[in-house]
């Protein structure tokens, strides 16, 4: 290991140290969190508050400790190499982050956000926004100091400040020109698409059991190239990846009647899985070995989701054993209309391909306005349904189904959303960047043979780890930066030329 | 929570903030123990090992940090109820234990345990004890230098010392005396037995497949009054129970064809289980509020294991839910002379209620002449066989059944084995007394309701955690400390009277 070798500076290597204590601890929160979701017995939960509350408190405490600042001023002192000096820029980076923000802030924003996610999930089950408002309002006001304190230190807006929490380093101009692209050009596509599609109605697909489906659910991960000695399926009520390294746990959700959104959840998460898989190992538990940013990881996810188990390749391929593990009969052709039917609806997450990006659009439009304090939380039911409206073409009946839906700005977690537009926009450059590089690919798919494609993700994004920046990465992986227009190419290509 | 009142003396409430962070810390450790022989997938060992590490490495550093040292220091000064000094005698006692032992020893330990249990499982697998022994001598020349160590901190032997870090505070007279009176009664007893019973022939009892014996457990655990909303069944390689408050988890092994050693270890582990979700919950995280020491655990695991679960009252309730769940035929008499069936034989956790304390006997005698020196390792193949066969009349055929059946002395846990045969005794005097103070208690067993006896376990042991020394709690809760005599009687009872 780089940083571990004898003769290092040793500032930057004590350092180190305290970051791989740090690293370690946040992969045991980590296993928590999993443990909670699908193996927790009910009554364990305040116990389990107890448990993350402390951890938290332990690693904030070590990463904001005075005389890891003095190591860190040290290090910058000493004669490091370029990767080295990238993992220092990755602690300061973290350093940052956790001493901007004070104790209390802290501790009232974890009050908040549990509070305000609790009565979410009465309110939106009983459609009453009105129940929601001040709480999402008071997360609301706390972020906003948050995004303040950290702006100060930072040096950035306080919007921004939110932003780099999850795309570290990643600049507002590049989100911004690339979602404006998405925005100008996708809802005359749509229009195209429903146009073209018009004749073709979605094919009834058969259900199945919660067994058969968790079975289909391994065989397409092995398919994908997911390794079950170093991780696990499990269920959970909302599908997500955990771990990382050599313990990466995923899990869906098969007790629905319908097997499509439980299998390109599991193409989801193994997604995210085979990119945690494959940072690299001598920059384990070290802020460098961490994925770049979360545009990074929902694309690894909609990659192998969007462009792999989506496409007319390797549905082929599933198709057999698709019939095979449920039980039933589908054909490959079933499968592509099925699952390429494109169909505006309410929800971000049952969503198509050619809308999802749409319902991210429109998100970080809201919650820009509502952060700047344009937009009051009191009229963000009307502005959601307007701009449904408009983006989609439909309105939801309720607030369950409009604003109310996603769990991300009850936790607090403005900021997050153009991940995954940006995400689905990485995905299609990555994946024709791979497809120029290795011929036959397309082909490989076919046969249910993801090794080549996973090969060139391993070398050209997951290795680097957070080593380049984000769109140094993407650049050098595929000569440019975010480029929205190579997921509209491929959208038209498998969407209105129905092709791929 | 008595400690955290408004008011409190500031040094011991400082101190107990601080060991309620260590007590959170352990849940963590003790979850991740039942993860890793459960859950985890076997390429993530390394990175578990990593995880458990810097966990241990972080509640050592906080019990043995000085400012802790200063604030029990000055908590001695301060007006403290009873069992706030209670509480502060367990925290001083364990950074005591803590502080004691030099921090490359501790190292060392780690280091030797480790590879002798890996050592250990080849050399078991192969019968070769010449492999162990060097690694064997490792571990026990390191354990006789942290017994030293600890010796002088505590104020006692170095094999005291041992003693204590599983039985704090239970004196050596007290294990001494009540085993001798064991080894002096129990041969000849059990020679009493084996001729009452040579015309009794143990029953063929009826197999059943991994999952009936699994539901079997789980009927079990109800009956017995375990809580599934706080706690959990699982399956791994041997059974134990982990957790506590309200996160109890136990397993069992149900992939055997003999259900009944797998019904018997989920008797065993619920034992555990009720113990630890009866603890006194104004004292949890907090040393006061553990379990007293393994004596009183394994006694309570014996007493539902043992004392109920092998007795024909409860077992004449159990039969019919056994053929139920096992979908075969069993009678009560069947399942009574099965389970009541007296075989002397070489491993220890298949042995029944009468040799039990034998194998715990044999080995408490050896331990003691390994630390002293007495017996060198490379004599302990023949000294164990001599002692099986004085004891209990057999002599193993391999070593692999015979002294190198366990696990305890690879792990360096010397001082542990007497907790087993101590609690076998505490057991019979607890049931004993329970019997005495709630008229009808065997009638409730008959019918499968365990809720008095639960009832008063609950007010006269597990409610006072640590507050009580084991002794006094033994003598508050039966009118005597440990004493043989309740154990040998009930013996009698069952196995020469075939009563009970």
């Amino acid at each position: 290991m780089a940083h571990r070798e004898p003769g290092l500076p040793s500032a930057y290597a004590a350092a180190a140290d305290r970051f791989r204590r740090i690293g370690v601890l946040g992969s045991v929160q980590s296993l928590l969190d999993w443990d909670t979701a699908t193996m927790m017995p009910r009554g364990a939960a305040a116990a389990r508050r107890e448990q993350q509350a402390t951890l938290a408190a332990i690693a904030h405490r070590e990463t904001c400790d005075p005389a890891l600042g003095d190591l860190l001023e040290r290090a910058e002192a000493e004669a490091l190499d370029a990767p080295q000096r990238a993992n220092l820029r990755a602690m300061r980076r973290r350093r940052l982050h956790a001493t901007a923000v004070p104790e209390d802030l802290v501790e009232a924003l974890t009050r908040a956000t549990t509070e305000c996610e609790l009565v979410w999930r009465d309110a939106r089950a009983a459609n009453e926004f009105g129940r929601l408002r001040p709480h999402l309002g008071e997360v609301l006001d706390l972020v906003r100091r948050k995004g303040e304190a950290k702006a100060a230190t930072l040096g950035v807006s306080p919007y921004e400040a939110l932003l780099d929490e999850f795309n570290p380093g990643l600049p507002k101009v590049e989100i911004d020109r690339t979602l404006a692209d998405l925005e100008r050009e996708l809802p005359a596509l749509l229009r195209l698409v429903l146009e073209r599609q018009s004749s073709d109605p979605a094919p009834a697909l058969p259900t199945a059991g919660p067994e058969r489906q968790h079975r289909l659910g391994k065989a397409l991960m092995i398919a994908l190239g997911f390794d079950f000695d170093r991780g696990r399926l499990d269920e959970s009520p909302h599908p997500f990846m955990s771990g990382g390294g050599d313990d990466i746990r995923i899990t869906t959700r098969s007790t629905g009647e319908d097997f499509v959104s439980g299998m390109l959840a599991v193409a989801h998460e193994t997604g995210h899985a085979l990119y945690e898989g494959g940072l690299p190992e001598a920059w384990r538990w070290q802020p460098a070995g961490d994925a770049v940013g979360m545009a990074m990881h929902e694309g690894q996810a909609l990659l192998w989701e969007m462009q792999v188990a989506r496409g007319r390749d390797f549905l082929g391929f599933l198709a057999p054993r698709v019939s095979g593990e449920l039980g039933v009969a589908v054909t490959a052709s079933d499968l592509v209309r099925g699952i390429q039917h494109v169909n505006p609806g309410m929800i971000r997450v049952d969503a198509d391909e050619v809308t999802y990006p749409l319902h991210v659009l429109l998100r970080y439009r809201l919650e820009r306005s509502l952060f700047s304090g344009d937009l009051p939380v009191a009229d963000l039911p009307t502005a959601w349904n307007a701009a449904m409206q408009e983006l989609l073409g439909v309105t939801p009946k309720t607030d369950a189904d409009g604003c109310m839906q996603d769990i991300h700005w009850m936790m607090g977690s403005f900021g997050y959303f153009p991940s995954y537009a940006l995400g689905a926009v990485a995905a299609a450059q990555l994946f024709q960047a791979a497809e120029r590089a290795t011929p036959g690919l397309r082909q490989e798919l076919a046969q249910g043979n993801g090794r080549s494609l996973l090969h060139w993700l391993r070398q050209n994004v997951h290795a680097h780890g957070s080593l380049l920046s984000t769109v140094d990465l993407l650049r050098q992986a595929t000569g440019r930066s975010f480029d929205a227009g190579a997921l509209l190419a491929h959208l038209r290509r498998r969407y209105v030329d129905r092709a791929g």
